[in-house]
């Protein structure tokens, strides 16, 4: 029997970690850090920060090798073949690490439920037979990071808010009804695909870590901008992280 | 010259703040706890609780009464004139207590870019020539909470998701184009107004604190348990707040 602990841990800042989640971290019997290739050293470098700095108990800390999704035309196609291959390679880690079973924890970048499979991939163990039970315990979104980091409210007073993708943006557009639009997941600056006008944005990279960078204004001026900053970035740093909020102006006022 | 510090604190359970938030709570000169009457107490005893275990510098710790908002027709116009009334509230809190300036925090509740009008009522003050310098620590919102107590995603893989209010529901419907949606501030069961066919519902009150309910299901069968569960609990405790996700089955998909 595997008690498995799904650890939210913020965006990048250790001090983003609620009480709950230190404690969950020190009853684990094994904590399982994936690591993602070399660009993106700088996340399993503060994920072994955050076990360096948090952990107080004896809690084993064991690294393994994430297998890297498949590029291939089907999205989703190649998304499910990367969900099990990790559920493999997790399989591989319990049976070395905790034949007998115990608690077994993962750190999960921002919140567990927000645009993160590893719910979907514990399915699949459970699906396989193993006997699994999951604790989710909830941790600051990217999306708190980011309004925090701007001192500005994710909702207009009353409105509401869509939460969507790069690359839904890109295919369909601003969503119909949407008067706030958060985008997460935008390899590609999708923001440049629409027509500016009436639009303001919110911009940030590498929220709660060294190199936080911040931007905003008219999507007309910011948007260039943000291209060129965020090629800049990446340029130098290996990698990016970034996310931003939109908001239309409203027809029937100013 | 007024330091303000908007402290998100989580829903409920003292254990969702974090290190950032216990930090900043301990830097403050004065920290001002709302009173909102009677029937929620509960909730001021909580800020109450969270202060004394976590406070361990000499931090001044002052109560006032919140004013209560106006009913009448006019909604966003009543929502104005109470916030006005906030900040007079708050002006001569800080007149009195910090009138040479300072460190001043505000405990809000989950995180204060989300249905929350702290940062609002702070520009009053601004617009009202005081010299406020706004700083937000992010906290886990009711969102996070009611996701985490599920052991569920928040979206679907790659979807997105929509915010939204009982008011704007009931008054508009369900979204076009939202796969799933997430309803914050229902005083009334707004999900009740929908043709359930197709849809699921996961719901949740208090969520975090002790009487924390769930009910989940198609929402034929568990919109009027919740109903109903809600009325009881609301009846026991004298308040309750709860917040729901409901997903829409996909129309090509299963
Ligand atoms: C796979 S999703 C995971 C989101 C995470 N579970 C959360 O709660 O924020 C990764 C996306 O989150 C956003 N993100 C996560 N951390 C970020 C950070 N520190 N700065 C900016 N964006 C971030 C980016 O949009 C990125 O593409
Ligand atoms: C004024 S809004 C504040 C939201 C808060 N800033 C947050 O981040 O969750 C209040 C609404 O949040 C939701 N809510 C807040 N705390 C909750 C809890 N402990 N359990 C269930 N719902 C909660 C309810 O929908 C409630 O009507």
């Amino acid at each position: 029997m595997i008690d498995l602990a799904l650890i939210g841990i913020g965006t990048g800042n250790p001090d983003h970690l609620t009480a709950q989640a230190v404690r969950a971290m020190n009853q684990a019997d094994l904590i399982l850090l994936p690591r993602k290739g070399d660009a993106k050293s700088d996340l399993i470098d503060l994920r072994r920060t955050i076990c360096a700095q948090l952990l107080t108990a004896p809690v084993r800390v064991v690294e393994f090798d994430l297998p890297v999704r498949g590029a291939g035309g089907d999205y989703l196609g190649a998304v499910h073949d990367w969900h099990a291959a990790i559920a493999a390679v997790w399989q591989t880690q319990i049976a070395t690490h905790l034949p007998h079973g115990g608690q077994l924890a993962l750190l999960i970048w921002g919140d567990p439920s927000l645009y993160d499979s590893t719910l979907r991939i514990a399915d699949r163990l459970m699906q396989a037979g193993m006997d699994v039970a999951v604790r989710m315990i909830p941790g600051i979104t990217s999306i708190q990071a980011l309004t925090a980091a701007h001192a500005m409210p994710l909702n207009r007073l009353g409105e509401p808010v869509t939460i969507t993708t790069g690359r839904m943006l890109r295919a369909h557009g601003w969503p119909r009804d949407a008067g706030t639009l958060v985008v997460m997941l935008d390899g590609n600056c999708a923001f440049a695909t629409l027509p500016p006008d009436g639009i303001a944005i919110w911009w940030g990279a590498y929220l709660g870590m060294a190199h936080e960078a911040l931007i905003h204004g008219p999507l007309a001026q910011a948007g260039p901008r943000i291209a060129a900053e965020r090629a800049a970035l990446r340029a130098r740093h290996g990698w990016i992280m970034d996310i931003y909020l939109m908001r239309k102006e409203q027809a029937d006022a100013s």
